[in-house]
């Protein structure tokens, strides 16, 4: 049996300032046969995430990404053949193969998907992102009905489920992004109650008349010059949900953290709490049944931004660090199996 | 009834920079009898804590002091008389007088106190800061046996009483202090496992030594740089305790937050939270208890520093912000009752 012919994108460079797509270099390799335990999978729909920027930093909860590997990346693959594996040829996974149309992957290291509705809709609201957001919103952040509730990156794939899980919570939903099309759709049809552009000049006023009873929960995805603004508002008791910080993945140093660490966490008895979503994963099959039903119902709205080929990666990546995905960005790197 | 004679000090001027004593003034006043309900009490014992500092900044859980005010501050006080109020005179009440001899004090305003043993342990180890330290460590922080806590500004009145609990809970404990004199007396007489001097250079790579398995738990007295620090130290779930930020409240203007918030809250699922002791009044009895108990064992060591005379009490708080304390410091005004 001759090797497959493997199209793969490199990280060919780490980036010390800002990521470009001369970063990275696509290159065609070949893939042999999975050994005992193991899978090949077709790469469908790789997930592009900020965090995929923050690995390249060094200092994430995985190992630091080296020039000259495969760009490392979640995706939903097709199992195309296995070596005395108990996964099936045609299951649909959740896996790592990083950037590159077909990988070789231990068989305990990927998810069967139970596919229902379209495929798409397990890399945004039932994938990671979606239960990012039921996670982190529900378990870290217990917003009450009444309460106010600011999300940022708000028409992220995080960020827009999070508001419509508060939105259905009861909670005063206020959304901030760096667009004011983003904000209008975010009002218009995701029924967020209001919404404020991080970019404007008067942030923290345009955020204080926007939640004029104070902050009782912040789903923190960006960190920096947001979460500095956000801090002065919250009320006794707020929660911060630390789901990213976007704002400072894209260079090779963070800058200075927000003024009011810790002054404003002491005399507000506030909550800082970071979480992860693998955390949670003996709960995740409740949590997409609850996800898939709000979607069945309209209540949750879906926010998909799907890019072709696995060429586009590079420009998608560096495209969503800068805020112009609206919902959750995928590159499509090969049909839906039939 | 002539009114009575009142030394007082006052804040002849909020501070711009760093506190220095010709921001107070000391004037002869007079005090005249309380009202229905209310007290005239006889400051005995003054507390000095760094918060009073803060308080100059307007951005604290009480409202800002103003030019020409007597400064405020909590103090251990005798009852002289009451008006209507179901307290008798003799009885030694925790209350607000201020820098004075003598206030007059809503009867609903103040805590009697069951004094046992020396008057000064009402003001230290089961005082404010003692019961800051017990439902700080314990309520928030939640050490388990075997953990790493690192507490700072650990010879101070909060610190070395955190410090020892987390001891008896069987956590190694290190304390951060700025003098090594401090650092041998915590190892020497209160059991630490550790200290290290947050003025040395190596700051990070002195507080990595003392805690080769990384860090559990931070109860953070002073924020800024040492918090900085500690932040990727923390091990995975860890708890940072917000009590207290002293290395922020000596100026009219806060520095930046810490680098690594909130990044390495998302990565390590750590948790940051503020806490006020005020929040746990209703245990307050049942906290002293068993603090009176580990004092009585000889398992907590109490640390106190008192500076005699009322008109001190500048050049005390002063003292204390630069750290020159050790243990519970507290200015004597008048002596304990017969």
């Amino acid at each position: 049996m001759t090797d497959r012919p493997n199209r793969q994108i490199l990280l060919a460079e780490r980036p010390t300032g800002n990521l470009e797509e001369s970063h990275f270099k696509a290159i065609d390799s070949t893939i042999g046969e999975p050994g005992p335990g193991e899978l090949l999978v077709r790469t469908i729909l790789l997930s592009i995430d900020p965090a995929n920027r923050a690995w390249m930093q060094g200092r994430t909860y995985r190992e630091q990404l080296g020039a000259g590997e495969v760009m490392a990346g979640g995706a939903l693959c097709e199992v195309v053949s296995a070596n005395d594996a108990p996964i099936s040829p045609g299951t649909i996974v959740w896996g790592e193969p990083g950037w590159q149309q077909y990988a070789v992957l231990p068989a305990n290291r990927v998810l069967p998907v139970m596919a229902r509705g379209p495929l798409t809709h397990h890399m945004s609201v039932l994938g990671i992102t979606g239960l990012t957001a039921y996670f982190g919103l529900l378990n870290v952040g217990q917003p009450k009905k009444g309460e106010t509730v600011v999300v940022s990156a708000a028409a992220g794939a995080t960020g827009s489920v999070a508001g419509q899980i508060a939105r259905i919570q009861g909670a005063q939903v206020v959304g901030v992004t760096g667009s004011d099309d983003k904000n209008r759709l975010l009002e218009r049809d995701l029924g967020f109650d209001a919404t404020v552009n991080h970019r404007s000049e008067t942030l923290r006023q345009d955020l204080a008349a926007a939640c004029p009873n104070g902050i009782d929960v912040y789903f923190d995805n960006v960190g920096g010059r947001v979460l500095e603004a956000v801090l002065p508002l919250m009320r006794t008791h707020g929660r911060v949900v630390c789901c990213g910080s976007v704002s400072q993945y894209d260079s090779a140093t963070p800058s200075p953290g927000p003024a009011g660490v810790p002054g404003q966490l002491i005399v507000k008895r506030l909550r800082m709490e970071g979480f992860l979503v693998s955390d949670f994963i003996g709960e995740w099959a409740k949590a997409q049944e609850q996800l898939a039903a709000w979607v069945a119902s309209g209540e949750v709205k879906v926010l998909e931004d799907v890019v072709d080929g696995l060429e586009s990666a590079p420009r998608a990546l560096v495209g969503i660090l800068a805020g112009d995905n609206v919902g959750k960005r995928m590159v499509r790197v090969a049909p839906d199996p039939a």
